[in-house]
């Protein structure tokens, strides 16, 4: 397939699917600016959802893997419109129109409801800095490896601000409550050993084995695997750890394994019995609806 | 007690009120099948609903725990009835009536639900393979304890199909949800050693020390407690665990210090006070109602 | 500024906003009775709303932290009222009015709704025994830390009583649902290095250097800090770990960012670029509404 064509993006594929996405602004260590936050939002929405992509890494080019956003910008260094001035009731009722969409809507977590809604695994290969945005942008991607090299911060408190790109749903959920809540007050920068230390990490490489781990771990994930389970189980888990009881998650997988008997999962155990490799036809791009 | 007479399933009771539950087709390696689910369905909504039994204690006959899904059977392997295509509104409006209820619900779920709703201490002792259902129907057990033989895999990416029996619920708030995605993902056949490690089991025992550990461990868990204090605790952990505010836990841990506060922690209190061993008199077929 | 006079508890303030709250009824082991429920709920709606007050390390005077709930009263010995026979439903609708509001409602989680609702850090410094609501008070503040000589015990079951105080909703979100589910069945003390062990602890201390370690924590995540930054972020987190949806997260934290951006955040990007430290002026007590 073709990828678009991205300003701050560099963006390849193997032959097995993984597409491998690189922030390329390695002059500015990645940093995130509002083009870089909308061809994210784009890459995972549109791109990212070619049948042809199965799993993605996202990593840095350069040293870096994303310095944080870019505070040099003009007038509101957010790129919010601060003639705006709604009640949570007016926001929520109209936030994905006009003028709260683009004037309001935090620019980080667009891009981290893109990456959640991908119904196909997510991993962040953290080469370097992740600072700010850089840093709760992971916390979307399914699995987050490092290299030896890696330091995370989640420093919003440092400038007055607060943590964004729906990181207070994930982080929590990935660390545990004490964790999150004093990464957070802290707002310090983490060396890759502590952030493992805390759960943040699945694992931590050696630079030059990061990105190699990361691809092979993505490869394991998808070869030989049905495209439609693998987007339903991710919906599933996400979905249940927010879940309020595990009725809702018997709903929702009762659907699941309904229709994938039927699909994927015939041929599945078909191919089990037989002692043969399964040959799947599902596309992620055409998941049953579950919920 | 008398525990009803079961094809797949054999149980004993100590006397101290710990039941013992086998998974018993040790030939088949304790596969899950539909009499199986039927009978583990009937064994948690009845015969362990009895004041007798304090506690439950599962394990599997012979090496194996459950080796998963018998996959032997003709027409659809889950047995669901293939022509049913509801929306989810409508799967969701009527999944306890026909035609849903029996053709297609999943049943490990209807399994995992009934073991969730028993107000009384659960402990899987996996003493061997644990793989599919053998595997998530130990997520809706409080404790899990193994064998260093045990091999634990949620194995469903491999044959095409979804995890199942709730497991999206329970499993990111046991494991978190970094560790749960990548098991879903990899689907691969886990040794006792790293299920411990990535937290899904409590400890690992020598084989022959596993059943009475986890035996041992129930029965501290019973012995001169309050059955009506242990139901109301074990409903509180797990409503809460997915309540949306510390309010509504509030809501409802009042309700039950109330209730007990009048029944059995008035004994306790006393019991207390004057340095003896209480006498509950409580039962936990008849809880207060809390929520 | 001038703390209110308490019986219970006696409180002094540092120079960088840093409260220390001690429970101080140290010839009865600091035990949680009627008063010092009332007198911990006033301190944390009122004095601790302060802007004077940045962050608040609780500990206790002497040799325990809170040996538990004093069971000597007479009558109803956690001081509800026996009358009362409310429907979850009526008592739903009515929990802050007489006569449940008094009469009903777990003093514990009146207590801990009231430090859960306070957006500054709170940390506990856990000196000895933390028994009972002695524990459970403890997991609505954000960090715990320990001497070598605390003692934790969730130990409602051995008088025949539930978890209260809300725990059951801030236990599993700290140290997982196995975890949890464990301590409370088990109704242990606890060593500090199992309850660090458990994740429920972030540290454990040498006694005589606890508390300057943990006054020194807080001050860490208050100097050079916004008040405003800091409390939406604790709202954040505690509102996030419960909601459903990553998108619920989004909606509150692109408020936050908007408003802080405007405030506070100003401030702090503006002295990021010019390399100085910066000069916050929010309040917590005037937070923007973000839910």
């Amino acid at each position: 397939m073709t990828f678009s064509l991205y300003e701050t993006l560099s963006v390849s594929l193997d032959e097995d699917g993984v597409a491998t996405l690189r922030l390329d602004r390695p002059a500015q260590l990645n940093a995130f600016d509002l083009t870089m936050a909308r061809e994210l939002e784009r890459f995972f929405l549109t791109d990212a959802r070619s049948d042809d992509v199965r799993a993605v890494v996202v990593t840095g080019a350069g040293r870096a893997f994303c310095a944080g956003m870019d505070l040099s910008r003009a007038g509101n260094v957010f790129g919010l419109d601060e003639a705006l001035a709604p009640t949570p009731e007016e926001f929520r009722a109209h936030y994905d129109e006009p003028p709260y969409h683009d004037g309001l809507r935090d620019t980080g977590g667009r891009v981290t409801l893109a990456i959640h809604a991908l119904p196909k695994p997510v991993i962040a290969a953290i080469n370097g800095a992740a600072v700010g945005i850089g840093a709760t942008m992971t916390l979307a991607m399914d699995i987050r490896m490092a290299s030896t090299e890696a330091r995370i911060g989640f420093v919003f408190g440092r400038i007055g601000i607060t943590p964004e790109a729906a990181s207070s749903w994930f982080l929590p959920r990935i660390v545990g409550l004490q964790q999150a809540l004093e990464w957070i007050y802290s707002a310090d920068i983490l060396t890759a050993e502590a952030a493992r230390a805390g759960r943040l990490l699945r694992s931590v490489h050696a630079p030059e084995e990061l990105l190699p781990a990361a691809q092979e771990l993505a490869r394991s994930f998808v070869k030989g695997r049905s495209p439609v389970a693998l987007g339903l189980a991710k919906q599933l888990l996400y979905r249940h750890a927010g879940s309020a009881d595990p009725l809702e998650a018997h709903l929702s997988d009762s659907l699941a394994v309904f229709w994938s008997s039927m699909g994927d999962g015939k041929e599945g155990v078909a191919a089990f019995l037989e002692k043969r490799a399964p040959s799947f036809e599902g596309r992620a791009s055409e998941l049953p609806r579950i919920d």
